[in-house]
């Protein structure tokens, strides 16, 4: 409950002759509290983030950058937008690299013929014609391959067999990922076949998480695939006991410049309508699966938190903009570019926060605020209880991948962090669909969302300067 | 605790002057009750099941009846069960018809493109090459298909969607079953393409349930196939919205007649060596997964059983007899064949026993013995809940799929149950493999079937007669 003496601390110093133990007054006048309390309530009686998220992920299904998959969920979302009579409604096209595997095998070939369960990693390089045949080398670590003689890597296949650590936070993944992202690059410069990698994920079943590498748009230099964590399990059991030689086979498809582009629509404000609140999701997915929890939940969190405010008899001062961000996947294509299209913009951007980690209840608060904005965290903040939000944190907040370049240009963002404790076993794999979404979460999500969004909308808050 | 209140009365009838309130005195001898500690003992203090469990899925992984990986099981059972000294081990070979899917992939192509994730059902037809495309009819049970008009089906692609409760005992299998081994026949007689249904599974995973249907032998003359569950929710959501059109590309390889065996060894008895009690699992799997809880944890207990009673410094009175069966998947050749190739010995198996129903703890104890034999029910119940198997249940045992011809022609059988509540979460699919098995578990189910094998073994019990 650290948040509450630290809002009772704020409030403390903005009203120096308060006693302590007078409950402070509240910097949300009463009329702004009873529009939250109605936003509270109607997004926990709504299931309309779930709706969106249901249809999202039926009706495209999976959408890939780049893809004519995506394309569809590009018109899909501008026709949903249009039925919720959102304004300024339009299509920001931009050009990205393609990638797509067509095909994507691995077989144990020796002591024994195994089946393995792979996905060939963003941007990988194909096999040669009819695939590689190897020895494979293990290694406990990132840090023991990026330590490893050249000669023990040298023509063989790499296996990076590093696990990852469930947390609700999501800070395994930030631990895990530089395997995925590095591992191609160093396994090229020691002159190895190819390289493979234990899953950045958190299950065990027979998923292979997919993901992209530090060379997506070149491509790596090597192929590159993830494997199952029971598929990992068995390889390594299989070395254990001897050499293994692994075939893979891998055939990708490029282009150099595909379609992409972010949906974006508003909700003007009626007395500062150049000040921008910014609400983030993405559109695309990776293939395997539908996207449900990455990320049609996070569009349908935000798309129906817009409306509920649309909704109300008198809309906030400041607009509220949803950008329903393209290419995050495979590189955060469409975030940049908005950050690029919309750079003069950028400092009317009052905040930014995005909905893109799955469909978790929310449980903690952070902000990345001016130094002097402690005293509107710890209003907002206290405002979130009111959704179960009961955890505030004064570590920084990240914002999201899509909002990361804004935030960057200095936009103040926040953070409505989900638990993901189980968010990691289902990412970027066939395994993220729809049934893994629980709509109660959903609403609850909405209600915390429409609180802050109204909050930052229609108070005359600087998050970024000093009181 | 009925087995208590039954144990008690079985004695009182036995002893018809014991009062109620004295304990009863129990029918198995100090020593014997002895050498029944020692091996729960050396039963809990062991992982030789879970280490046969992991040797055998990795070291062989998927092995599909009639396949070269099943032969390569044989040869690790023989191996196996020599280098633990059993006696006249020996392969006895049978043929089988030999199937297997080498393609099998499905779509939705309209009104969007969507990949579906399915198997091919055991005996599927294939489809013609290049696949066949055709309208789905769904039917919410294979009741509504068999009531439904041939126009309602003719010329499409049948989708029955019925789900499958689970439980600890197994008994949502049998009701889901039928859907799996009569819908292509059903399917055909209405002129439909082909027959999907949802999985006979219980999971919320990408993974479809494998299965054999009732026309393995001859062939399904439609294709059939199983949908992963969130597939099946998938296509129910899409045909909700309008009409689906599905395409499905099955490809097949048969053989009519391919190689598989049963393997057999022994630990002959002391006195009454042609006094057989079978302990049977079965070495082949489907080919997804590596079939650890189906059935290479069966294949581990069975053996550990018979190797830590082989151990003792006596062997028993009668002979212990391990049926490790080939082919029971696609249609439980091997127990048809040990049943006619040892049709002579039959009346002399005393008691007859199975594990193929994963690896949870065993918690119930089933007999169906001769009507005069309870007070061996009583005496085997009250011994195994030293392995706190704590469930004893008149309703008659099952036995198992591969003693279930053996116990047709009268051999008596009991069920050491097993906790299944989540088998079928991972049963026939990809995604049994070795992580899905507790050791623990594994510990005491050989702690129980030691007891209880020792007991068939030693005591000079007739399960079949009258006491």
């Amino acid at each position: 409950m650290r948040f509450l003496i630290a809002a009772a601390a704020a409030v403390c110093l903005a009203h120096g002759s308060a006693a302590q133990t007078t409950p402070a007054p509240s910097p949300i006048p009463a009329e702004v509290q009873r529009t939250l309390e109605t936003l509270r309530a109607r997004a926990m009686a709504s299931d309309d983030a779930y709706a969106l998220t249901e249809s999202l992920t039926t009706e495209v299904g999976p959408r890939l950058a780049g893809s004519a998959a995506e394309a569809r969920a590009r018109d899909w979302a501008v026709a949903q937008l249009r039925a919720r009579r959102f304004e300024n409604i339009r299509i920001e096209p931009f050009a990205i690299p393609y990638w797509r595997a067509t095909r994507q095998e691995a077989a144990v070939v020796a002591p024994s013929q195994q089946p393995l369960r792979i996905v060939a990693l963003g941007g990988s390089a194909a096999t040669p014609e009819g695939g590689l045949e190897a020895e494979v080398a293990r290694f406990a670590s990132l840090a023991a391959l990026r330590d490893a003689a050249p000669s023990s890597v040298a023509g063989r296949i790499v296996f990076v067999d590093e696990g990852m650590t469930a947390t609700m936070d999501g800070s395994g993944y930030g631990a895990a990922v530089p395997r995925r992202s590095a591992c191609p690059r160093l396994a090229r410069e020691k002159g190895a076949a190819a390289c493979v990698i234990r899953s950045v994920g958190t299950d065990g079943h027979r998923f292979p998480h997919q993901g992209t590498t530090a060379d997506f748009a070149a491509g790596t230099r090597v192929p590159a695939a993830a494997l199952s964590n029971p598929d990992a399990d068995q390889l390594a059991r299989l070395i254990a006991r001897g050499p293994v030689r692994m075939r893979l086979d891998i055939a990708i498809e490029r282009e150099a410049a595909a379609q992409s582009g972010n949906v974006i629509a508003e909700i003007r404000g009626r007395s500062a309508p150049e000040e921008i609140v910014l609400l983030a999701a993405h559109l695309d997915s990776w293939e395997e699966g539908t996207g449900a929890i990455d990320d049609a939940a996070g569009v349908g969190v935000i798309i129906a938190t817009a409306d509920l405010i649309r909704q109300l008899p008198r809309r906030p001062r400041r607009t509220i903009r949803l950008l329903i961000a393209g290419a995050e996947e495979t590189g955060v294509f469409g975030g940049a570019e908005y950050a690029r299209a919309h750079a003069e913009e950028l400092p009317w951007h009052v905040l930014a926060l995005e909905s893109d980690f799955g469909a978790g209840r929310i449980w903690r608060f952070r902000s990345r605020f001016g130094a002097g904005a402690g005293g509107h965290h710890a209003a907002m903040a206290q405002a979130l209880n009111a959704a179960e939000v009961m955890v505030s944190d004064t570590q920084p907040a990240f914002g999201g991948a899509d909002i990361a370049a804004a935030r960057a240009a200095g936009v103040p963002v926040i953070d409505l962090g989900q638990d993901g404790l189980d968010y990691f076993d289902y990412h970027h794999t066939a395994d993220d669909t729809l049934d893994k979404v629980d709509p109660a979460n959903l609403r609850q999500n909405v209600a915390a969302w429409a609180i802050a969004v109204y909050l930052a909308a229609e108070m005359d808050w600087d998050f970024r300067a000093a009181e």
